[in-house]
């Protein structure tokens, strides 16, 4: 290795040693001489329709893979994925957001360039970065540039959270040091204190007393590093276990002892009895907003929890500080005496309730969502990744039972509808690339995205990038006329909530797919169940679309249709 | 009018006496209640595809009839429209952006709800805002509302920028004051100061001393609300008067003084020769980014300018501040002695070059630039808005003659692609309300969009907003076949200016078109000369969209031409 490098090089280089493959983005002015070296540097550019769809990708590539890179330009392209980055900041994606900012002399000469309000202030859009991210760096003086570079994607790697690098133009291709790249990025986990075999110490003995106890493992589980860690203690415990909607498929649900979403208050009453009279729940990566706990009724009892975070852990009301989840569970494996586990057996059924199921005699009946989602669910295989975008797809598809290594996107808690659009595209590149890197030996598997129209709508072009790139995405669109998960919420009937009436099945034909895209429409349940049989729309290779028909006032069990009763008892 | 009324109704009156005739955005549930309100103010509800596009399309609103709103959603919603409010701030557009908050006891307890970062925080948006609006407020109280919202509304009509008003859920429907309605929103001019008779006298002495007077307008001549003024000046001194491509339309190009855009070092040397020593030129709204001034090379040398700005006159090298435009203007024309003002003709030709024309050897020739445009020119009609979005469409459209009370958009100084799309929409709903309500007599008029494939796709979706509102827009698609304006900056064979292949014709009927909108390709100069004789296409009704096939490399002359020089040099 030469002693100096390229600024992009370098830049490029840490971004695939963190096992990034490919670029999401959007060329613009001040990011074009940066991407000359995306390619050369063994990556992959994406090229997104526009920025948001493309936060929305990087997010979905780093919540499979590990990490992701987003580049826009100065301004306009840097605000449009604004939201995006927020969204990975609410749920934790590590995307690290490189924007390609004007020139030096530019900026120190305050002239007066587009992409600005005109005034010679450059700053202020990094200025807003600062609230969506958990480090910022502007890349102005080369001696510091390697440095500021690995700080930042350090603070990306430990707080699974968007960072943003700041580029200017003539920065791109400036000399800087080389050598700290022979040093692959690591981070310190907090030192163990004193008090760590304590605190170990203390959760050991509640394991070993516990008569009832459960495991609950929620979506920051993935952010801490530790999911199979938590999966082999689901196993040697045999303890029953759940996950939130948040967690959901980070557990093998063909594990016998993993029951799928706990629900609160909507699930089973056995269930929510379970679990809320547990003398024990270990609470792995907890995320308790309202929308992602039930309404918080999914939380256990605060006497009963053990909360295993980033860098704490509370026992019950007590809390301490600065112990990585890694640590935590990593000695919990090492230490557990087994044989000191009370053998129980949960006196109730905790199985998931027999869903409806499809007859014959059913075939003319319009499509609903209690049998949709089960019939559907026979589809799924192993490896697939399924998003159910916010609204009735993102509650449905949770009553679908994951096979094996099986990857879920629904809503958690930033809830940015059109998300899942640049989602799947950013899942299933990532799906390929680990596939291609022998994923679990699986040979192809695909990407299912379950949106409604008003989803769909929000962010659509991003099918022609699926397209492009060939990727193995199938969408399944649910077409209930307009904002279903509005109308639950207020406005049942009003013309707000009412949306464009769009052609869906033309969708693949106008972003550019092959004529022979496999496309259907299915209103009744008999259709359905013959799509579901259909060997061109079940097999795991390339693109399909699929309009799925449903009542506009059709949602779900659970907190949905709770709402919907409220609305329906207010109309009265 | 009973004592109180209900905030929500406060609010939309006071929008409705702005002349704010629709309301631009996307529900989501912490507006939705809000929502409730839009319709029985009178007010139109739009209901938009995305925020962005819905932020877009304000913009294209407000630039028409002068103010405008736009309603979405705490957090994902506000931040996925703040690239488009920014604009509206770099380019003065007067947004009123209502974000629909969550209710005061979820954010006085810092509940950990949707759209927040989970952490019981709740301001953090609404300091992004500050940087992008000249006022925000935070309907919290009901005693203060009425006048918060007087005070913000204000700020948007003096400065014609966007403003920032946060609704929490629960304070839609409580009781305020409504006695501030009965007096119309105003605000007061700056207050004549001693200075003002030598100012004035100063510029009168200029007006009378000059040989080679000119005028020049640029866009902020509108958000000074000044128009028909300086249009009457025009008139008055017969001045050779030009504007710049943001002032293009604001004077009517049928005067025969008037010569269209002063395009700087990229016009013709008897143009450019003739504005750079004239001895005076009035310089009205000027905005003098590199961008709209041709690299600053259609700025006045300053010893002849007398600038005209918002609240400033600066006259040669001396800046008077506090003294608006719309005083000095109506004080020139009030106390201006015709009989004083030196008769001149200009010794050069100032007319525009004429452009090449068609002739029917030229039928199987591919369409170019060159020809492009003024045979198009040629379809547009008295109150037509012309729009040509930033790349080529944005620069080949100034080479059109314009109509009288034509209204244009093109790249001035935030160039954020993809916006046209949605300002297509707004600026024809605009057009619409204002025919209606019998503007200059024109029975109907459209709005023409020139766009390339690139910005096309970044906002496609609101193409389904202008068909469902049944508005008059034509939609012209540049296909070259990716980002031609980033080519001729850098990259221009490079993969990632390249961008999906959409089939672009499929997007009336995609997104809901009636069977029967008129759509056409055409690929050679006889396809296109036939196209612009086709009633069709020509008539001023509906929705309609014509894909025309271009070179990749083909960019107008001017400043585009320009740098695709310097790109081929470099490869050579």
């Amino acid at each position: 290795m030469s002693d100096t490098i390229k600024l992009a090089e370098y830049l490029f280089a840490r971004l695939k040693q963190l096992g990034i493959g490919a670029v999401h983005g959007v060329p613009g002015d001040f990011n074009l001489t940066l991407l000359d070296y995306v390619e050369p540097a063994g990556l992959q550019w994406v090229g997104n329709a526009n920025e948001l769809n493309a936060g929305y990708a990087a997010d979905g590539y780093a919540r499979i893979k590990g990490y992701s890179a987003l580049i826009t330009t100065f301004g306009v392209g840097e605000l449009s994925a604004i939201n995006a980055i927020a969204g990975a900041y609410a749920e934790r994606a590590a995307v690290v957001h490189i924007v390609g900012t004007p020139d030096r002399p530019t900026q120190d000469e305050r002239r007066q360039v587009h992409h600005t309000f005109n005034d010679g202030e450059f700053g202020r859009f990094a200025q807003m970065a600062v609230s969506v991210t958990v480090a910022q760096v502007d890349l102005k003086d080369p001696r510091t540039s390697p440095e500021l570079i690995d700080y930042t994607l350090r603070q990306c790697m430990m707080h699974s959270r968007p960072v943003y690098i700041q580029v200017p133009v003539d920065m791109v291709s400036v000399p800087v040091q080389a050598y700290p790249l022979k040093t692959q990025l690591n981070y310190a986990l907090v030192q163990p204190t004193a008090s760590r075999d304590e605190i170990i110490g203390k959760v050991l003995e509640r394991i070993y007393e516990a008569e009832t106890p459960a495991i609950l493992v929620d979506g920051e589980t993935r952010s801490c590093g530790i999911v199979e860690l938590v999966q082999r203690l689901v196993e040697v415990t045999k303890w029953p276990s759940w996950t939130t909607g948040f967690g959901w498929g980070l557990l093998d649900e063909t594990t016998p002892n993993v029951h799928g979403i706990y629900r609160g208050r909507f699930d089973t009453p056995a269930v929510h009895e379970f679990v809320q009279s547990s003398d024990l729940v270990l609470f792995f990566g907890p995320h308790i907003s309202t929308t992602n706990s039930y309404v918080k009724t999914s939380v256990p009892k605060p006497k009963a929890g053990i909360c295993i975070s980033h860098t704490e852990i509370k026992i019950g009301e007590q809390i301490y500080r600065d112990i990585p989840a890694r640590l935590v569970i990593t000695q919990l494996l090492e230490k557990l005496d087994r044989s000191k586990i009370k053998a129980y057996t949960p006196s109730t059924d905790l199985s998931r309730p027999q869903p409806q199921s499809y007859s014959e005699a059913l075939k003319d009946q319009p499509i609903t969502q209690a049998l949709f989602w089960p019939m559907t669910s026979k589809i799924l295989k192993e490896g697939d990744i399924i998003l159910g975008e916010t609204g009735s797809a993102g509650h449905g598809c949770r009553d679908m039972p994951l096979p094996k290594h099986a990857r879920t996107f629904v809503p958690v808690t930033w809830l940015s509808i059109g998300y899942m659009v640049g989602a799947a595209q950013g899942a299933a590149l990532a799906q390929r690339e680990m596939i291609a890197a022998g994923y679990n030996g699986i040979q192809s598997a695909r990407t299912i995205l379950f949106i409604g129209d008003g989803s769909f709508q929000m962010s659509a072009q991003e099918l022609g990038t699926i397209i492009r790139h060939n990727l193995n995405v199938t969408v399944v669109l649910i077409n209930n006329d307009g904002y279903t998960i509005e109308r639950v919420i207020h406005g049942l009937k009003q013309g707000y909530n009412d949306i464009a009436t769009w052609r869906y099945l033309q969708a693949p034909a106008f972003f550019g797919a092959k004529e022979d895209t496999f496309t259907a429409k299915v209103e009744t349940l008999g259709e359905l169940h013959n799509l579901l049989e259909t060997e061109q729309f079940t097999k795991a290779e390339g693109f399909k679309m699929v309009e799925v028909i449903m009542d506009r006032e059709d949602v779900p069990e659970g907190p949905l249709a709770w709402l919907l009763q409220n609305q329906l008892k207010k109309q009265k």
